[in-house]
């Protein structure tokens, strides 16, 4: 048997390939999901599997993946992959990176001639980045992706079902696409870490704990509309200044308390907004995140309370409307140890970390044993300045690779 | 000699009939300077002067005034008056009912064949609110409007020409409408408190020290639109963390340090404005008023020192655009002495403030003694609601006849 490695110069080459594709000239891609570019970027990975001797299956729900299937009776799937879509005008690393390095993963494990347990998929899940309908792809094949979501989804039903028809896919195709989880070994993601944890802790590889909840409100406060200029400071019931003191005691109360999470106040409106007019009303976006259930409930409480008390102080209402709840996710702990026991192996730096943002892995995890690594990526997230350097890139793609194997070995 | 009082039913029955015109149905009424229903009032009030047996003025600006000329060899005139023009949609009180009280207490000194040194004239200046040139007609009369004002006004200079046209006005009539302050003795006027502070201290009448001067700045903060998921607090550069912490810092600091001003931050906008976007800019209207020259200066400091601060402290750029700044006019001693006395002997309860907004008694006090009482008034400012009750309204015009006449006496 050959020497079990990734090969950096065809991981990089496949990369610079891709990252042609839907290429904005400024190192970012424009790849919305089923779209012409992103159309192009499936064809290349379909053309690259057929090159390279390997299977290619699809799933109703457009799911692309190279196979390499085991010799072992009824053996099951261990999935690893993530996507080749892209937020509009994006980077050319989110999605793609974590496709190509599974790839990679599967052609080093037959080039290898090493025999697993398990079948291998890398694959490409469709529409992760929710252009259409987020990550359609992985829920679709774990099975939580509600109909009542492709009858009305938020990119609108007209669009939805275009893209569809050009792609070859229908709804029912969609909702076929589930697999048995009996079927599923597990499934393992390698992504661009998307915040400068990495990069600030000196670490070459992320384990990812959790996949953080997601909880958000539309906050309003009503005051009262006054003469700026008559009207004395204590005397007045301004709304902004309810809204401006929540924004200052949150953000510190999270800093010091929740150092695992984070908070935003991403939108503020202020009206009748006037230089002279005290603000009548304040409305008030605001996300937290939180990496399990207990601080969900604690970052939540403790967001609506110092609303309600900045509403006493300034003599406001106090309107809350919640918006979207997403729980968090925990990764398995058994792919955690893979990772952990792959870095020690290839002598990487790691640390465990949170993922800030959502990922198909999220998905995933509700039906198989599935985790994530990260690697320091710079220039900020969702932007063609997005950078990963390439030993970065090889040391992930290793780790994944290792940690593969590792997890198909132990797989019964 | 008959005893000077002012005609309580006869004040109430003109405010009855002026409140009618432009009446909004709501007990507000619509009289934007020289629209029908201002020209209607106008027409009103110089049909009562007639129909009452007093001399009728109309100057090069539109003002009116009902005169009281004295027998005294080259007297001077002793001004008294407010404006008869609304803001849009606004209370029958502001300006009215200054009007009115001013007229009422000439007619007293006629009725009561009360001989005095100086020419009175009851007026009603042209367009205080600025509908088409702030403080237009009292302006003129200081000589203190600008030819340029007429030629690029805020209302666009088509429709100040359409305007005047109607009411037979031209740009050099209001600029010849200019008095020389030699033949000036003064100027008085009554106002509604625009705000809750006499009716907070049980005060019936408030004695006017200063006009507050107004400061504006629009301010704008940069930072970094990161991914509010995967960035933590303390490595984002959060432009609407910076903003909300100037506006809480700004208002303790204005509510301790600096009693007698204002702050008021009217707008705010952060971009991009999403949830799960950290705001990379935060655009910020603040306004702040004092009564004079040394706290105005202080609060300017103060405010742009807290905003660097803030900038600093977040890690923001700052980006300061000065708008208007308008200077504290104090109010003549001799003035407000002579309120004081008149008060005292009417046994009515004072305090002194200052007007946190702008009148004709500020354009006035740059030529003559000028000086101004309020009176409580509930419901607001420039609102439909705006409410004083009929003592105080008697009241205020009573101590407005008393001074006047102790100003009259001891002018030379």
């Amino acid at each position: 048997m050959k020497t079990l490695r990734i090969d950096p110069d065809r991981l990089r080459r496949d990369f610079d390939q891709l990252s042609a594709i839907g290429s904005t000239g400024d190192g970012g891609v424009h790849r919305p999901a089923l779209g012409d570019d992103h159309l192009a970027a499936r064809h290349w990975f379909r053309e690259r599997i057929a090159a390279d001797g390997l299977a290619f299956h699809q799933d109703g729900a457009g799911n692309h993946s190279a196979v390499l299937r085991s010799r072992t009776h009824e053996a099951r799937t261990l999935l690893v992959g993530s996507h080749l879509d892209s937020v509009p005008r994006g980077g050319r690393f989110d999605g793609a990176l974590g496709v190509l390095a599974a790839y990679e993963a599967v052609r080093a494990v037959r080039d290898a001639g090493l025999e697993l347990p398990v079948h291998l998929e890398a694959i490409d899940f469709t529409d992760e980045e929710g252009a259409l309908v987020c990550l359609l792809g992985s829920r679709a094949l774990a099975g939580t992706l509600d109909r009542e979501e492709l009858e009305d989804p938020r990119c609108g039903r007209a669009t939805l079902d275009d893209r569809l028809h050009q792609a070859g896919l229908t709804h029912e195709g969609i909702l076929g696409a589930r697999r048995d989880p009996k079927t599923l070994a597990g499934f393992l993601e390698l992504h661009i870490e998307q915040g400068p944890r990495l990069t600030s802790a000196g670490a070459a590889i992320g384990i990812v704990t959790s996949i953080v909840g997601i909880g958000s409100f539309s906050l309003r406060f009503d005051g009262r509309a006054d003469h700026a200029g008559t009207t004395p400071l204590d005397a007045r019931r301004d709304a902004g200044r309810g809204a401006a003191a929540l924004i200052v005691a949150a953000n510190e109360i999270v800093e010091r308390d929740f150092p695992t999470c984070v908070i935003n106040f991403g939108e503020l409106t202020l009206a009748p907004g006037a230089y002279n007019i005290v603000p009548e009303s304040a409305d008030l976006a605001v996300e937290f995140r939180a990496p399990d259930d207990d601080l969900m409930r604690a970052l939540e409480t403790m967001l609506l309370d110092l609303a309600r008390q900045q509403a006493d102080r300034y003599g406001l209402d106090l309107l809350v409307r919640p918006q979207i709840s997403i729980a968090p996710v925990p990764c398995a702990a058994e792919v955690q140890s893979a990772f952990e026991a792959a870095c020690q192996d290839l002598d990487l730096s790691y640390r465990h970390l949170t993922s800030g943002a959502g990922h198909d892995t999220g998905a995933m995890a509700s039906v198989c044993p599935a985790g994530m690594i990260f690697i320091p990526s710079s220039g900020g997230s969702h932007s063609p300045r997005e950078h990963a350097d390439r030993d970065a890139c090889v040391a992930g793609a290793s780790t994944l690779l290792q940690a593969l194997v590792r997890i198909a070995r132990r797989t019964r």
